[in-house]
């Protein structure tokens, strides 16, 4: 990863020093518990290893250099390692292990390890989540389907859902990562040609794994690639909500913004810019997760008892697919800690909605007042077009001298009050429209039946709850206690 | 494909009956061009053979049923085909061929065919932009980047942009489509083991193609990949015009929509609805073609001289690849033929943006006015901040009690008339900010040297004239003229 | 799918007709639940609702007509249905519900169905491998790592890790189906606008699911991508069995062979083929899967309380991934059950490398019995490549009059028994060779070495003893009684 | 990239002390343009500009630092470079450009001269294959397709069809090349708000461009795509190779290994091993390699003038690609150069092909002495089904005491010379087998048949020729004439 991505936490974990010292590990708890088991070398002799390994620690030079030698990174280490060892103990080093017996642990482990890290930043961002939930608990504003204002909601109640969907991903992650229990130390071909099933279990436990049976020299890629699968959609979710907050944030009227820093310029070019340059780039990010995830995947193909394909891909893609999602996971908390909010923005944007937040409470509510099936979506669905009907006529400019008087003009005509489908309805206010296939005689008696019902002032105070947020809302505070486990 | 999705003339060309007479195709001009040189056949047994294939087309049915025996569906329809032959000329049908000097050269023509398809509809999606540019060349509008309102520009040169998108994509699928004038005849592993390369030529000239060189029992799919690939990125740009066109069709004050007919519903609760939803489908699309050019990538590989790999995902990817090409290009077509654009609404985004379209010229003019670079930028983007700054505090509510008062609150404070960055500037009215670093002196001797330079009526002049269409689309000809041959 | 690779059973599943008859079931669900809570509706009136619908059955073809002029499926299916719903009971069906409230549930239902249908496939192929698992148990073969023999194992350890791979995937798998128990019923935005928290509660409890709380107008799809990853994954662990199978049955001396069938056909051209069709179909099919799999983790993406980008994509992929899958499963278990097996070449293979089977061995043993670490590696890599340093010359003919030559030569010269490693290190006849850096004194000194050691009938019993299967298969005992139970 | 992977030629040109005098070219290019249109800078001052620039290189660390606190790279890089910049000329740089006037033509320079690099060893891999082509012309091996042998081919076709599946790949990399002549200079949305059309066309000039109309901020992504798949197909290709190395490579009788150094270790459990190992790394290189591409192409997608969802990928996956790439095709060229070739084992594979590479004709001949259609295709699927029946009974073992037998049994058994279908054929020696239909009355009417027509020494003939290389591979010269214009 190239370093302006690069997160020291991961890194560490994954350069050559930390690989070197958990392949000693390995070796170590094997010669450790064929001591202990009586296999061939005394306990005495091992701690002699022990000893002269843990005084001398691995010099990355030289034991690359000899990779590129020999051309196999596992023999390089085992003859930088016996460099240590007294002669006479050198024979039990690696013995009756293959390369892959040293490196699945170590690899296991460094995949465990960073998996931690993921996860104390993901209950970071959870808890940052919690916060605004309560924080926006009424703050009301619409909440958009197909990109369209559909029924009102409380911002709180959209970081609810954030936070349920990062919840989703992150226990499919968790429930792969049981995978990382288990490890192999079975041999060139995974049925114990050098070590015993007894030193295994042994051997595996002083590590924290355990065997995993039936494998060949390596441990199956299935047991990675759902691990690399849950990162990828972890990052996925986090990128929907960095969607949802760049949709948001278009100018015009936002209703919420990346956070800025006072010295942030936006734009080489243009200085009013408040870029939402940090959700951006989490789509790029979950583009590279993605890739990285799909080709840990097809690392499961392999030949007969293994051949070595995915070992490239480990090499490079495990760290860097890390070192994305800690990123996004970094990032979006601090986009939503410094998150601003418009709550004016909100309550304007359900304003200029023209009533339409309760377009489905006031179709049921026809329905109930007596209007059939079929007419009380349709009063609505006109009522709706109406309201939005344009007062200007659309003309388009024939030339800049046309265009440019219409950066002067006197733009009053904008600012004037939209009219709500609550007034239009209960008024008997509906016009046809040139969208839809009502006719004038329809809309008449429509008009007629609408002021005969709400004459009825029973119906009519019916009719305006099912405007207000606490109507509407009723329902979320089952959200909060399900969700929050608040009362 | 499933039916919703279909379109019957990429249907017929991938059909098992027109598969089979393509076949016949191939075998038909080996024997014309057997029979032509000379080799082993002649002309009268050649049309004696061509006569009862032609009189007696494939029993579809007989044919799946011999396949299920015999697992071979070359063989099978050798064997439908022979029972229509002379006894004494059956040896001559299919003499010295392999199953793929048969099916490329069918497989290569249903490509072909169903290319042809999608240009057509290409061509008609080209023409609709190109009107569309025409038509909405002096229509302002102001531009988006990273969603936020950046400069000025016509609606007519989006359009532009969309068109020479596609056109550079259509570019890349007719380069790769030139791979299409190959196929091969040379037998089972290539060396011409049966049919020589003299007949070669002659019979794939009559199918009109060449023959390619070096291939093994089949033709390597490096010459099909990119097509996929092609295809798959013409979706994309279409995708990503559908995008924009989503992103304008938000509502609150949308700048276009999709067409929506009188009898449409757009959501089944909510009557209001009006969902862009054939350009949302544009993005499930996308994933789909992608997915299908990924998989026919990966059919490049194969062992030695040819295993069978390739084969299943090809009969079911490449017909669903063209099904959804062709839908999307449709779509799209309709979408931009009945796209509502709302040039009011436009207006009222520009003078909402307070001036800061302009923004960029309004540093380089500050710096032709004697500012330096930094300070330039800097009042620019304090002016614009100043803009936005909102009059009414942002309280967030308690309770629905207080939820409920906003939606019965008096909204005059909404609308009043924005102020723009053009007075603000050449008035000296900038105020401090809290989201600059920009101190009170500063602001104060910025607003003197502001009014200081503005009393020069040639400096105001100026300085007005960057805020005009005229003056801002004033380069856009050049891409009329580029691009459409407009002078 | 195209008829060729489709399944009836999971066919009936995803067909509309089943479609519209789990849309029935969630409407009739919501109203049995208001009915049973007393929500407007009495246990009367639903069930004459239940009784009309239940005795018609929704008219696909009206439906159809229906969505073709309103563009909206589910409306559609409203529509149809309230046709046969007394007119004064019209107004409950789908009351305070949105599309998807219907659809989710639906959904998920079929997907759970198909499920099933790929368990019953996945037991039975278990079941073929446990008992190829105990067939094979001391069949005898050389493991392959990097496509080179190395250590000997059983066959039936072979049918052990596919059983264990398979096992890892199907675990995987089955993980990712505990996300098939959620569902919801919570309105345009899920926050219950029309439907009470309690009737959802109940109405999916009908329905064999709990809510899933904090959805949005439809559930999260982070819980249905890592099904299609699992199914993907699934394939691509048997597309991994197949690929072993193939290269176990390539041609000169195979080890296995894919069933074939008598009346069977292996190539148009040349009659003596039996391909190995169906494990290389898989290797399609994998690459289908894996592309739809990516297209269903895409769908996570979509744009704040839903857009509806993800509906093309699972009416296509969901089905296609599930004929697929169901299709290798059962294809692999007919391979599998039908497996031809060459007991006899594998024997061969043992033979022919010579004893390097036990390589490994003979370097700790040499080490045991005194040589240093190095020594005993190279020590027995030499002997390797002596072992199969080839006696004829390799001379690459000038002419096709040489080549032909070839051909008619005395084969005699092939025919010859090999040497092993296990006399010439015990006989002391290692060579220098070119490929490897030893010096003539080295070897000298080994050969003197060894012979000195192997006087010893005690070392010379054990150093045969390593080349036994009884002692290099003595631990895969373990690995019957761990992964079968068998002791 | 990790060092391991990283190419020291690809590496300099994505560093950013290269990025950065890049940038700077595109600034003094513009300036440069500006002098020469004469707007409103003069020559001179360019030319102090240029000078002060060049004889101050970027300071890296200066501009991370100052990038981190502004968070916009681009910005940095000017505040960094005006630092030299006499005060009263400052106004002059950037002046009406946007970042990504800056960055289009170093990003598209840095692409380019990476290519470069990827063709100079391209090249030099396709000299090697066509000096192989060359030296293999006469040396005969079987063909294989789905793994089994088919028809007798030369060792040098098959470097032929490596070399002409490479062209393919190759010349489809070039077209997509072609796309990086344009690059823009148009400004912050693409319209010429700053930099006018005439001034972008001198200044591009300069840096080889041509300008690309109609763009928004950024050239589309459109543009790069096809070079990233391009790039992933040429992996593709090469690892195609790979894989037929490595299946000519599996042990037991290899035709072909790759190079082995002196001191090279294969395994550090199984001191005989020499494993594929870089042939198998291109696979894991070519899934990377994909993932790389299908991401870049993910990046057409943005929204409206841009976002910059598209600049992570690209900083990471550019390079990655070309160091991917450059790295392939470096390797590939060192096996081909170092493959060890196995005549011998070629040869024996054709002897106990047992004729069956020349099954094809033998059909073909029959039918031409008189058997009709489905006889001839029969007899010759018999008689090679025949030919390998096995002599010795399959037998499984059923404990280690059986087992531990077969290794001390004596082997003379395996080493028989084959029958061949030549010789069966032409003396009617025909057997029936359980593994096809026919009967043994069939059986006999055929080999009556037989010997009456071998009888004849003409047809005898005919028969032996069609088992020569000189005829089999009779058609080959037109290979070598046409792909490598040997005549």
């Amino acid at each position: 990863m190239i370093d302006r991505y690069k997160y020291i936490e991961i890194d560490k974990i994954w350069l050559d020093e930390n690989k070197l010292l958990l392949w000693q590990k390995t070796e170590l708890a094997v010669l450790k518990a064929r001591a202990h088991l009586g296999d061939g070398i005394s306990r005495e002799e091992y701690e002699r290893i022990n000893q002269s390994l843990k005084e001398n620690p691995a010099n990355i030079k030289w034991w690359k250099a000899k990779d590129e030698e020999i051309h196999h990174d596992l023999n390089a280490f085992i003859q930088e390692r016996i460099r240590f060892i007294p002669k006479e103990l050198q024979k039990h080093f690696h013995q009756g292990m293959t390369s892959y017996d040293t490196e699945e642990p170590a690899f296991a482990k460094m995949v465990k390890d960073s998996i931690e890290i993921v996860e104390r930043y993901y209950f970071e961002l959870e808890k940052v989540l919690e916060e605004m939930a309560m924080k926006y608990r009424y703050t009301i504003m619409n909440g958009r389907t197909h990109g369209q204002e559909a029924e009102m909601q409380s911002f709180g109640k959209r970081c609810l859902t954030w936070l349920q969907d990062l919840r989703i991903s992150f226990e499919n992650l968790k429930k792969s990562k049981e995978n990382l229990r288990f490890s192999k130390l079975s041999g060139a071909i995974g049925n114990y040609g050098g070590i015993t099933p007894a030193i295994e279990v042994e051997a595996l436990e002083f590590l924290d794994f355990k065997p995993q049976y039936g494998v060949t020299q390596i441990m199956p890629r299935e047991l990675y690639a759902p691990i690399a699968q849950g990162l990828s959609q972890l990052v996925a979710t986090i990128n929907k909500i960095a969607l949802t907050i760049r949709l948001g944030a278009r100018s015009g009227r936002p209703i919420n913004q990346e956070p800025f820093t006072k010295k942030q310029t936006g734009s080489s070019a243009m200085p009013h810019k408040k870029n939402t340059i940090s959700t951006e780039q989490m789509e790029g990010m979950c583009r590279m997760a993605k890739a990285y995830a799909m080709a840990i995947m097809e690392n499961i193909q392999t030949w007969e008892e293994r051949a070595i394909e995915q070992s490239c891909v480990e090499r490079v893609f495990w760290p860097d697919l890390f070192h994305v999602t800690t990123r996004v996971l970094k990032v979006m908390k601090r986009v939503l800690e410094g998150l601003v909010v418009y709550p004016n923005n909100m309550l304007q944007e359900i304003h200029e909605s023209r009533g339409c937040y309760a377009s489905s409470h006031a179709k049921e509510i026809l329905k109930r007042l007596g209007f059939d099936f079929n007419e009380a979506y349709r009063i609505v669905q006109l009522a709706a077009f109406n309201a939005f009907e344009s007062s200007r006529e659309e003309e388009l400019p024939k030339s800049f001298d046309e265009a440019d008087k219409l950066i002067t003009m006197d733009i009053d005509v904008f600012y004037k009050k939209p009219v709500s489908i609550r007034e239009m309805i209960s008024k008997g206010k509906l016009k046809i429209s040139l969208q839809l296939s009502a006719t004038k005689e329809e809309v008449q008696k429509w008009n007629n039946k609408l002021l005969e019902v709400f004459r009825n002032p029973k119906n009519l105070e019916l009719w305006k709850n099912i405007f207000l947020p606490s109507y509407l809302l009723r329902n979320e505070s089952t959200l909060y206690s399900r969700i929050l486990g608040i009362i």
